[in-house]
Formats: C-alpha cells, structure tokens, sequence
C-alpha cells in the first residue's frame, strides 16, 4: 500500500427530494449571487429550475443561469460563464444537470478563481488557492464528477479533450436525487453504467502490488454495478435502481477505489478522449470500444492484475501460469465485451463511425504528434501502439 | 436505499511518515496552542512526542500537553483537560494515541466548544456550531475515531459508559503511519481486528431491505479485514498488513457501509458498554463474546438478513427456506467464534470474568433498571432478554 492522501469534502445529500436542500445550504454558505449553469432547457421545463429558483428567492439569493452546456463541454462556454460571473458579481456556483454541466462549472470555477483563462489552468492544471464554492444537482449518473477531484473540457478549435485533477476541483455541496435520472435514455444510461465501471476498472489495473482492501471495495463496487446496472437497462423507471447507480457514480470516481495505488494512469480513459474529441462520441460508448482492446494490448504486460480482474468480474477461467492467464483475460475480455453489448453498447470502432483512414489523425491527438508517451503497463505508448489499440477494437 | 446525508470532511494522510505533515497542516489551519492529549508515556520515549513538538517549535506553535487516557477513557479526565485548554488559551486539539485518546479529545472538544460539562453534552447529545479544530496521529487501529463521527466516554461514578454521534465530532485531520501501530500487542491487535469487523457487521445488520451497493462495499472490508487481520496475527510486525487494517479501521465506521440503512442500532456495541463500564473489558474483547450471542438471539427475527452476512462471510451452509437459514446462521455463529478464538479472542463471559450473579446489575445499567428498551430487530430488548443473550455466552 503506497503513502497517499485523501480528502472528500463533498458534503453528500441523497434520496427523495434531495435537491430541495439547495436554498438552506447555499444560505449556510453565503451565496448571495448564483450562477444556475445547466445543459438542456428541459430543466426549465419539469420543474426542477423552478424548484430551486423558488428556495434562492425564499432565502433572498440572487441569481442568474446560464444553460446550452453539450456533452463533452466546451472551454469556449466555460468562458461566457466566466465572462457573466464577472459580470454579475456571482459568489456561488451551482451546477444543474450531468457530468457535462458539471465539469463545465468547475471549468467556470478555475477561470474565476483563478483570474486565468480556463485552459490555461486545465491543460496546465493550475490549482487555485481559494476556489469559488460551488455545488451540483446532477442529472445524470456516468461521470461521478459531484464528488471528483477531475474536470475535463473540449477545445472546439483544436479538437483537444484534456483534463486536471486536484482536490481543489470537488464540489462543496451535492444533491442526489435518484428521481432526478429516470428520464435518461436507455443509450444514455448504459453509457454510465459503462462510465462509472471504468472508473474502477481503470483504477484496478495499475502496475503496482496488489493492495487487498482497495481491491476488496474497488471490486465490491464493480459487481455492484454490473449486476444492478443489467436490472436497471430492463427497467429504466425504477428509482431504487437508479439510486444504486447514481450513488455508485460518486464513489467510483471519488478515489477510494484507487487508495494505495499510486500509479492511476487512466489510459483507456485517456486514448478514449480524443475520440469524444473529434466525433463527438458519447464517453462511456468510446470506453466501451478502447478499453477492451487496451487490455488485450496490455495484458502481456502484466498478466496477474490483468487475469485478477477479469477472472473475479468477468468469469475469466481459472488459471495458475502466465500463459494460462493471458489465455483467459482474452476470454474475460470477450465476456466483458459481451456484457456492453448486452446492454447496448458499441464495441467496435466502426460502431462508432471512426473510419481506420482516421486512425493516423486521431491517435496524433493523443500522442501530440508522435512527440508523447502515453503511461501504460508496457512503459510509455508511442503513436503507433494507439493505432494497434484501435485495431484491436476494429 | 433509504435517503442519508454524508459528510467526511477528514484530510487523510496515509503511509510512511504521514506524521510529519503534523507542523505544516496545523499551520494552515491556525493552531497557535495546541493541546497535545496522550494516553501512555511511551510516546515520549519513542520519539513521536519530540518529533511532533519538533515541528511545532519550527511553525512557532505553543503547545500543551495532558497525557494519562487509559481505555475506556473518562469524562473526569475530559473534565480537566477543558479547564487546561481554557487556562492555556488552546485553539488546536492533537490526539496522539488509540481510540481511547481520540474519544477523550473529542469530549474535550465539546466542553470547550459547547461551555457546557462534557457528560452532558455526550449524554445529551448537544451539537457544537463551531467546533473548536482537531487532528489525530492515531497509534492504534481499532476504533476507527480518527474519521468518524462518533465519540463514547465512561463516567467512573456512575459506571456508565455513554456516547453521541454526529458530524461536528469529526477531525478535520489524521496523520495515518501504520509503522506507529507494529508495537500494539498480540491481544489489543485482535481486539482492534474484532472492533473494524463490528462496525461493520454491526452496520450490515440493520432490518431493512438489502442495499446492495452499500452491502457489497461493507462485505468487501469485512473479508478484507478478516483475511488480512487472520495474517497480520502472524506477523505482528508486518507494515504493510498493519496498513491494510489502519485503513480498513477508518473506512469500516466513517459510515461509508451503512449508506442507504437508516436503521443502524449497534445494539451489541451498546450491551457490550456496560460490560467494559463496569469491568474495564476491552472493548474488543467484549464484542467477540457478545456479538455471537445476540445474532443467535436475534436470527429468528430477521433470518434472511442474518443469513446473508453468516453465507457469505462465515462460511455458514446454502439454505432457502426460514428453517434452514436460521440452522446455517447457527453454523456461521460457531465458524465466527472459531476466528476470534483463532485470533486470541474470547467468546465467553467468564473469559471476562463476568460471573452470572452480576448479569442483572450490568443488564440494569444498560436498560436503566428495566425502563429503557434497547432498539434490535424483535423490536425493544428488556433487562430480561440482554440477561438472555449473556446466557448465550455464558
């Protein structure tokens, strides 16, 4: 167990009604003035702005929203918000709706407090000292960015999708209400049922020792969410489900499952990128794709871990030599495949409308050119290993 | 799952040295004095007491020692801790100890913050606003204090031994070093290893539906701990073991596996408090003797859920119907029973030398002399049916 440090301040509430929180804990935080930054206009209308429009005018905080965040958000947004804060005198920021709106508000959050322009500070990652408090209602349970230390924006003008990580980045306040997410599409869900194993998946296959009690709760944690997320996809509707996920989204991606293990590299997580970054690909239907074939790539690389996830998620045969282990992380890795296609995931690069005439371009993206490596088991990935990657998803 | 609040603010710093982040994190936090609360003088010799007024000396920082917190730790000395912070003009508190040491911080903490006597403020359970700032350099791993919300304390007039829960209670801090914990003996190590598991199979027992998520991440540290605490026996010097069940002490009471269960009794925990009150058992020790008895008091009352800890982490047999659980969670009672006595625990009331002429004494404290009921699945526990569950260890 390596030395690390952890801290989650994100004060949690979840459950029925969990959002009607958001006047008395923003007025125990001295907002005065909030920004409401949210994704589509549905929020205004189900209800759920006016709902918390209505708590900020009962405790006399000003207000002023901004909406129009996409999937895989864009810094040039995050800079109109920045832009509006300024504006406005905005002292607390509230985010309404999925990882998307999240990550765009902690993009807000970084320009504001740190008097910067927001990429600057993301693809630097730059930590500022007193970062504006904000909180999320989310909308959507994939990213588990309510309680994560992460942000990660597009660059509509270089196509680059790049993140930053620190504790300066974790939400004050989250508001979990599962009723919240039942009206996320069938595709949508499966996406962060995939999003949020990825989170732990990733975070399992580092090149270190095993640490026993992490794995214990990582893999808790993963079979937790494959079981209840196949009975969720037959039952989209149900809000005891959907809580299971949604609560799962936060702590896969809240770094208890990683404590111990120094060397996250997120690496699917990371080639997946630039994907979403010029296709616009859903992330967790790009996951679905690249890290199958990451692991297939990297396996040789480190057999045991390899084989100690697949056989104990994914009914990987049992097997005692490192020949023997490869032989059945390759079927691990079909049954995993097996299980995103169950639920209506892509696992190919075709499926997602990437042409092997792009693979070049792409896989450029990532490795800036051929010029950088990418962490990996193996050491570093060069450009050309990223395309045997997509090849393996071909 | 039922709705649940959440709030683990506790920085952690975990591994090698993690205690020389003491001088530079009460910096930022504007310790001036400190108190430094102890139990046993050893500290002083072996060097942690010199290196963490070391580092005060270096950031400027005043401090104030009071050492003497034996287990079960009481409310008298509390008492005159509170009178020592106000005489010395504390605005830090350090625990630098076990469980027993972090408790008696805490108590101090609510005194000086609520200006109130520490025995009501426990009995009461009276919330301070602003609580005054605390850290923890935890040299034992047992009682999982140093991250949890909770705070147990023993009047030795009135033998009573009382806690509260609720967030103000929490540390803001803990330096975790697992090389602190090597030169905890043989029997508090087993009996630190028993109270992780309580706290969770304590949790895990609540008469509710299943969670699932929660429940796997509970069974997750429970096997965990189990496995890693039966070698850790063997090799009581092992760093890397001791780390494992360091952190499994914090993360199995921060509340993290009883999320979704509103229902949390830890009835065994408080028939267990009269026994330590009046015996001065370790606390530990007195949860191996009465945990099995009440789970085969209490099995019939809720089968299902006592089965499904017994099957899967006691080993106890499949069954499927009521009769059949109830025989297999009987099983799984002996199989727990068989780990403590393998680990060097008691399971029995004369190995605490409870003689059966004071079983109505001790019941009466814990029910009150028979006017308070003890919340469990049947419902109220009178002084007749505690009398019962310490025949079942007799």
């Amino acid at each position: 167990m390596r030395n690390f440090t952890f801290y989650t301040p994100t004060k949690i509430y979840f459950g029925d009604d969990a959002e009607m929180h958001v006047g008395e804990e923003l007025k125990k935080r001295g907002a005065k003035k909030v920004l409401i930054h949210y994704g589509s206009e549905r929020i205004r209308g189900n209800g759920l702005f006016d709902s918390i429009t209505a708590q900020l005018d009962a405790q006399g905080i000003g207000y002023v929203a901004l909406g129009g965040v996409q999937p895989n958000p864009t810094i040039q947004l995050a800079r109109k918000g920045i832009e509006l804060c300024r504006a406005e005198g905005v002292n607390f920021l509230l985010a309404v709706g999925g990882g998307s709106v999240i990550d765009s508000t902690k993009a807000i959050r970084l320009g504001l407090s740190l008097g910067i322009d927001p990429w600057e500070a993301v693809t630097k990652g730059i930590r500022p000292e007193n970062p504006v408090p904000m909180g999320t209602v989310p909308t959507m349970a994939a990213a588990g960015s309510e309680m994560s230390n992460s942000c990660v924006m597009t660059d509509t003008e270089s196509h680059l999708k790049r993140g930053c990580n620190f504790d300066e980045n974790r939400p004050e306040v989250a508001f979990l209400n599962p009723a919240l997410t039942v009206t996320t599409p069938a595709y949508q869900t499966a996406a962060g049922i995939t999003d949020i194993m990825m989170h732990s998946m990733e975070r399992y296959l580092s090149n270190e020792p095993a640490t026993p009690l992490t794995d214990a709760v990582c893999l808790g944690i993963l079979r937790s969410v494959r079981d209840e997320g196949a009975l969720l996809m037959k039952d989209l509707t149900n809000v005891e489900l959907r809580g299971e996920i949604m609560w799962a989204s936060s702590i896969a991606h809240n770094n208890l499952t990683e404590l111990g293990r120094s060397k996250r590299t997120f690496t699917a997580h990371r080639i997946e990128h630039d994907l979403s970054g010029v296709h616009d690909v859903t992330h967790g239907a790009g996951l679905a794709v690249i890290f199958p074939a990451w692991c297939l790539a990297e396996a040789p690389y480190g057999a045991e871990r390899f084989y100690s996830l697949m056989h104990q998620l994914w009914d990987a045969p049992e097997a005692d030599t490192e020949t023997g282990m490869l032989e059945s992380v390759k079927q691990g890795v079909e049954n995993m495949r097996a299980y995103f296609r169950s639920i209506g995931m892509p696992t190919r690069m075709g499926e997602l409308g990437i042409d092997p005439s792009e693979y070049e371009y792409i896989s450029g993206l990532t490795t800036n050119g051929d010029t950088f490596r990418l962490p990996s088991f193996r050491g570093g990935l060069t450009q050309k290993d990223i395309i045997e990657i997509y090849k393996l998803a071909q």
